[in-house]
């Protein structure tokens, strides 16, 4: 008999996040448009909430979790860890690979890691709306899920091409409880100002993160916030509880050592999440090859150069120090839409400066070959984004078989792919493109970020 | 800290299924059509694989799980029992609610629990391909998803309707690498006479029974068989495992009794995969109420009497005896088309006849308003068959606050339903419709089977 799940019970779980504030030197502030000044607790307040804002820049290493948090993810954390004896034998490989699924949430990903946090501790601040913008809709299907927990209301501003042609995603929206609807809107300024000019307009996610704050700011009485689901410091820390989690676990069964730590990375939550525990023991002198995965088609980590940057494609939010390809860059239309991110979360830039990170780029069609591969062994049908992970690992496993080393690769299973069966459609068809981005479509990216100030260690 | 989840490890699951033959008195043989003779070994060998049909007559109370069956199920067995706190909370009931998550499998519901078994089984015989009919799709993703794991041959006859309006069920076969088409189709002569009648019919359940039925008995080397996905003893049989997890799981929260067992009942596999465990403690002595709950508008155990008839509207299935509104029945379009069968399984019409178990019937506007709250409440978003289960425990747990009374009410949460919105998309803009069969109605319906046998017990 092989144990292939690890669970813990409730009275396992972690109860502090682990903030990677404390350790790594993070020495470039957010800046404020349209000035680049460092950004002033009031800008930032008037958009997130204040809380959120504290934890973003606490330096203590160990952040307590709020019992009533606890007792909310409890609906389906501790998540399992799983070994993927299956994949490991149709490989052929003597590593062995382990992997935290995230897709038991009932939104189907990590997002509610950070969702019911920021839900719970705006309602603490007297905030009784969080408005937000989604894309694909991941995002804005956990954040209504989280709202609806906690009882806050919740607006979600879809970018309209998803809308109309992604309907699920909204009708979970709906389900519970939060109102969705098409970007751009009727409903602010930015919106109408778009659909005067182009009433057929297909939106973006630059003019729904537009609409989002601009509804936000509208509210006087300061008691709508916008929330953020990747990027900044607070959710990267409410995600590391995957990766204690899995350190839990593998002690269980006695692992003592991973060798190789797996993640896709868009914004660079689902990537933090399970790797920052682990670079913490990188950090101090445990031996470990940290990957993040992105596509060759938006290759941030791997061609971006370390820069300030808006954080969104309008320049209305606030700016980051980040490995970015600048915020005018249009992504091609991969399937894997929570990796089409110009930018990457200032720490998970960091990390990749101070050389704790191996950060690669793959194509789609190896990734969905990869996703392929697990759903016929494991039988998870994973996220598109989920399968850039898997493709590294495969890679990795593959290394383990040729050196002959009994390797401990760990991923991050960061969602199923249910709700995006499109790509997998594409893929069968053989209908799937490859894209990458060439010197000159950079250098003209790039041009938007050539009047920043410069951050400390680019 | 309040546990909500309870795990067993793999070492925990139970190795026997229990099989209800041994205690119910099941004295309606099948029969054969057209003749209705007692259905000879060689007419069902023809189209089942024979260890199934085996397995589906024996008298022995507990079959071994084969130990290559457990390892495949690993993957997503044991599932969790879950302890609904948030619904008791919102309902103020006094009544604890529990129950099986078996939305957890890779497809999404409990039928791999009897797809992987049957693709086993079947590959042990020789058998190289399976071919099944699928309406909605949730028993041919699941079959897809076994005939992957197992390495054998799919071929799935999909609802032609189904195939067009929900694509991505279809999606799913594809990846889990099973031939899924429209029916009917150019394939099989059942088919071609139905299109050259007909060509823009949008196809039956009926029609796709007999293109898999047809394509089985086409192959002349016998390595060719037919699957089935509830209503017959060994498919229930391997869904008891479902109850006898349950069992051990409420036993290691020293939980010693059950009240009420529920469970949504279409062919009847999932209802009894849950409840023929706690229907044995009930033939013991036992003091529990055990409810299967129908749509009202395919009201198969409330107002269909027990008689023989055919599986399939073709009259090419074998007859059985069972609960049913007539063969020629034509269901309303509901929602939970995995409740829309003309009959009930033969083992759970039998125990309604011997007055242990309490059917009961439900509007489907009910269903989706219990729905909405449990996905308020517990997160998960349910499949619009297992919303009657979840409404039928509503109704109790209200019960139990009126009568002050602490019961325990346990329910088979057989699947989620992020394949199936589009009935909460109707039920949030409020256009959902509920069906009444009139007795005009139904007495016509049941002019199908005037001619039958009658079964010993009608």
């Amino acid at each position: 008999m092989q144990q292939v799940k690890v669970f813990l019970n409730e009275d396992e779980i972690p109860r502090q996040w682990y903030n990677i504030n404390a350790d790594l030197p993070l020495q470039n502030p957010l800046l404020e448009p349209p000035d680049k000044k460092i950004a002033t607790p009031e800008f930032l307040g008037a958009i997130f909430a204040g809380n959120l804002l504290e934890q973003s820049v606490s330096t203590e290493r160990w952040i307590d979790i709020p019992e009533e948090i606890l007792e909310l993810i409890y609906r389906w954390r501790p998540s399992p860890l799983k070994r993927a004896v299956y994949l490991e034998k149709a490989l052929g490989t003597p590593a062995k690979i382990y992997y935290k699924d995230e897709s038991v949430s009932p939104p189907g990903s990590h997002k509610p890691n950070t969702a019911v946090p920021q839900a719970w501790y705006s309602k603490q601040m007297g905030i009784t709306k969080i408005t937000t913008e989604t894309g694909a809709g991941q995002w804005g299907s956990a954040l209504a899920f989280a709202c609806s927990l906690v009882g806050i209301e919740c607006k979600v501003y879809m970018v309209r091409i998803s809308f109309d042609q992604k309907p699920f995603r909204k009708i979970m929206m709906r389900t519970w409880g939060a109102n969705c609807i098409a970007s751009p809107s009727n409903e602010t300024k930015a919106g109408r100002d778009i659909l005067a000019k182009d009433p057929d307009t297909p939106g973006s996610l630059g003019i729904a993160i537009s609409e989002a704050i601009e509804e936000t700011l509208a509210d006087k009485s300061g008691k709508t916030k916008y929330a953020l689901g990747s990027v900044l410091p607070h959710v990267l820390l409410h995600q590391t509880i995957i990766g204690l989690e899995a350190k839990k676990q593998l002690e269980k069964i006695n692992v003592k050592k991973v060798d190789v730590v797996i993640g896709c990375a868009g914004g660079g939550s689902n990537f933090a999440g399970l790797a920052f525990p682990y670079v913490y023991d990188k950090m101090n002198g445990a031996d470990i090859k940290i990957i993040p995965v992105e596509p060759t088609a938006c290759p941030t980590m791997t061609r971006g150069p370390f820069a300030y940057d808006y954080g969104d494609t309008s320049e209305i939010a606030p700016i980051a120090p980040m490995h970015t390809l600048g915020h005018t860059f249009v992504p091609p239309p991969i399937h894997a839409g929570g990796l089409r991110y110009h930018g990457m979360a200032p720490q998970v830039s960091q990390a990749i400066i101070e050389g704790l990170l191996d950060p690669l780029a793959l194509h789609q069609s190896e990734c969905y070959e990869a996703a392929l591969m697990f759903a016929k062994t494991e039988g998870l049908i994973i996220a598109p984004e989920t399968s850039h992970a898997v493709a590294a690992v495969i890679q990795e496993a593959k290394k383990a078989r040729e050196e002959g080393k009994e390797k401990v690769i760990l991923f991050n299973l960061s969602g199923h792919g249910l709700m995006d069966l499109a790509g997998y459609q594409n893929y069968l068809d053989g209908k799937l493109k490859d894209y990458s981005l060439s010197d000159e479509e950079l250098k003209k990216y790039l041009e938007s970020i050539k009047d920043m100030p410069i951050p400390i260690g680019a």
